[in-house]
């Protein structure tokens, strides 16, 4: 390692030393994102919003794939659209920036900055559901939300934030079911082959799930430091906004029933969990799918004749050939500072080439995930790349799995529970009694959340780790971002 | 025309009877858009936001071909930011929303809902640019925007509404005027080619151009009704922004030196046009680069054996041909119920089959635009929808072209131009002596606007129609949107 290699990398904390610190130094240092000037309120720049760019065209292809549309609704929601759910209210009137004035005079009824879309989605439902034949209403929208939050962190929680929200409504409770299911699996089989992380499945505890949900489903990841993170949930909301904000229907037995409903998202916080899911010592490593960069290109002694031509032929072919290539030929930077600001910002493959390899008609290829060189022939590149993009997305997907394996742990009773919260780090998995006091008892004394009841249930004891009653379900517990 | 037919197309309103109810009817009767509970924004359907997606898709192409990448500014703007300079302060703050109020507590400063990202976006410049290496700074941002319209109409002017902003910095003034310009003509060029839309491109006045801007360039184009639309906007900001926010670079020579910027958008307003610009009386005219659905197949009698399955061969043959085809395969309604309905929803290509279509392997194609019927062998299908296309887009400028230059009058003194606005609609083409006075007075007497001061000039009188003192420019007047 070159000195002036080592004197950049130390830029960055190390992970072991300060997890959080080498969370910020990475965010800030690799260009994706910056504080504003506006408490809790990031900025995506163009790196960081790359990535969201490719997240949103693989989930919308995949939205659109399962029969959805999008659509747009207004920003504001007025206090009293706002306040119809009762529990919904409660769950977010505390975290809402309110408009009270507006075009120079006060307001007469204040409104809301959407925190989510339920309740003016639901007001304009109910004017456009009227038969059987209106439904299934498979809506979605990309937009911004903002949520008061008290301690935020770029991507993680912030102010505002980037997100989508589908909202569906149907006939039947099963229809919803199977709705609120489908794009909970959507969203699971775009983590694992399009982010490279897995997932685990299940529904959240009475006490974890959304406000005005009949029930909610989640996939939670776990991250290196071992703190889960919540990344996508779909909502079943049965009928509780169908009720309140009467949306009914004119049933083919001629009678009006209120309809059934959904409503699911992912946010911009994807991108924290790709960090930190991903990152290493070097800093990014970046899935190839959502990479904005795929393959960096860096030619070598480029003063020298050929090398660039060359170089830049090889750009044209590989992005014609659909890869989302960069050719750096800056001047004011050598090819070893290149090398440490590519990897650190996470680029999948580097290519390299210098006037020997025009002579042969070869590049050197280096993976971003385990630094391995390989050189190509400059006829077998494109079929190399495009093998080497889905190895590294294998390698890192396995990567991560081995990681959440080695972090999650069993539970029997209660002294192992300690032991392990005291100890290790990760999901601990372990039985539970179903009763939100031991929910709270295991929050308050460890401040470790029930994550999920997974779909892939253990039966790992007959009781309850808390209290010793009768165990109904196998949790995931951690703690959270 | 059928009854049925007639008792259809009745529901929308004759455009010579009146225009803006016309408007109405459409955008409400296609589902574009409806009225939300929040005075004056609007919810864009997906059938509205289809089209704002190929918009979109179309722009963000063409700025990414020309250098420009994608990022995210926050929502909330501090009010000591927007204040910082002074024309702009002046041009917004009568329309903005603040938010006062946030997770339960009064802030200790009002947040503006953006209405414009210049100043909270400037605030990062200054701390991003630092040297010449830096610039030029070429970014752009897709966001909801607020402003505090007193009267407000679906896609033309509403209290939010969505936009695309770029925001640029340059070291050299000449650099920032080249992109101004580059940017307009990005914006005419996209106008024709995608939307169908001629514009009249050139300078505003002083007395219309943005609040903060140096100079303003813009499009814009003529309604049917007579009256201008102002499409897109690209402002050469000059230092005005730069001075106020410091954003400035050590150059090359060593000088410490401000940044030359500009900034440029087009919104949602842009369906607005597409509506008034080639609507009819049966309803919508799509220009097919940006139709949701560009054919709209309609199989007759398709309770036959072969015909669904044969439609259903053909939508996947145009479908994986890479056309936006949908089938109309519901039992609920008739063929010509549907026909009325497709044609009010400005399709640009019906495709019938029936049992006489399928035995002979042809099928019927009609134009929306000129209603012309052809029969096309099947193996002929998609050159002739490729090229139908082609030509429906085409037929639709010119028709946009003569429609403009047939209410396009030449005033060559206060005379004439009474007696135009008396007598005409459309744009007038004076002489000014480019005095703010003159053009207030014109305004407060004929409620006439100066558009532009298109940089195609013809001296058409050496005297301003005015004040008859000597002219400096010719303008295009008109009533304006």
């Amino acid at each position: 390692m070159s000195k002036n290699k080592q004197e950049f990398v130390a830029h960055i904390t190390s992970r072991e030393e300060d997890f959080s610190k080498w969370y910020t130094d990475i965010i800030l240092k690799t260009d994706l994102v910056d504080y504003s000037p506006v408490r809790g309120s990031m900025v995506i720049k163009p790196y960081g919003y790359g990535i969201w760019e490719n997240i949103q065209r693989e989930l919308d292809n995949r939205f659109k794939a399962t029969g959805h549309k999008n659509a747009y609704f207004p920003l504001f929601i007025p206090e009293s659209l706002l306040q119809k759910e009762v529990d919904h209210v409660e769950g977010f009137a505390p975290e809402v920036a309110w408009v009270t004035h507006g075009g120079g005079e006060e307001l007469t009824e204040r409104l809301a900055v959407r925190p989510t879309s339920e309740t003016i989605i639901c007001s304009m439902y109910a004017k456009w559901i009227q038969s059987y034949r209106d439904l299934p209403v498979l809506y979605n929208q990309w937009c911004n939300v903002v949520r008061w939050e008290k301690t935020t962190r770029p991507f993680l929680r912030t102010l505002e934030f980037l997100w989508q929200e589908g909202h569906t409504a149907h006939a039947t409770e099963e229809e919803a079911q199977e709705e609120t299911m489908k794009m909970l699996n959507v969203y699971r089989e775009f983590s694992e082959n399009v982010l490279a992380i897995p997932m685990v499945a299940g529904k959240k505890t009475e006490k974890e799930k959304f406000a005005g949900a009949m029930s909610t489903y989640t996939i939670e990841a776990l991250m290196q430091d071992g703190q889960a993170l919540q990344a996508g949930t779909s909502h079943n909301l049965g009928q509780h906004f169908a009720k309140v904000f009467d949306i009914g229907y004119l049933d083919r037995d001629g009678q009006r029933k209120h309809v059934w409903q959904t409503s699911w998202g992912v946010t911009t916080r994807l991108i924290g969990a790709i960090i930190m899911v991903h990152g290493d010592e070097r800093g990014l490593v970046l899935p190839p799918k959502v990479a904005p960069i795929q393959v960096i290109m860096v030619p070598i002694a480029f003063h020298k004749e050929g090398v660039l031509d060359k170089a830049e032929a090889i750009y044209e072919g590989l992005k014609a050939a659909g890869f989302r290539v960069e050719l750096d030929d800056r001047d004011t930077q050598s090819a070893g500072w290149k090398f440490n600001e590519w990897e650190m910002k996470g680029v999948p493959i580097r290519l390299e080439i210098g006037p020997r390899d025009v002579e042969k008609n070869q590049v050197v290829l280096v993976r971003r995930d385990n630094h391995e060189k390989t050189f190509v022939p400059v006829e077998e590149l494109t079929d190399t790349i495009h093998n080497m993009l889905e190895e590294i997305h294998k390698g890192l997907y396995d990567k991560a799995l081995t990681m959440r394996e080695e972090n999650t742990h069993v539970a029997h009773d209660m002294d192992e529970f300690k032991d392990i919260v005291e100890t290790r780090k990760g999901f601990i998995k372990a039985m539970w009694c179903g009763d939100v006091g031991c929910e709270d008892r295991i929050k308050d004394e460890f401040s470790l959340t029930a994550r999920c009841i997974p779909f892939e249930q253990e039966k790992l004891a007959d009781h309850c780790i808390c209290c010793g009653e009768e165990a109904k379900h196998m949790v995931y517990f951690a703690r959270a971002y």
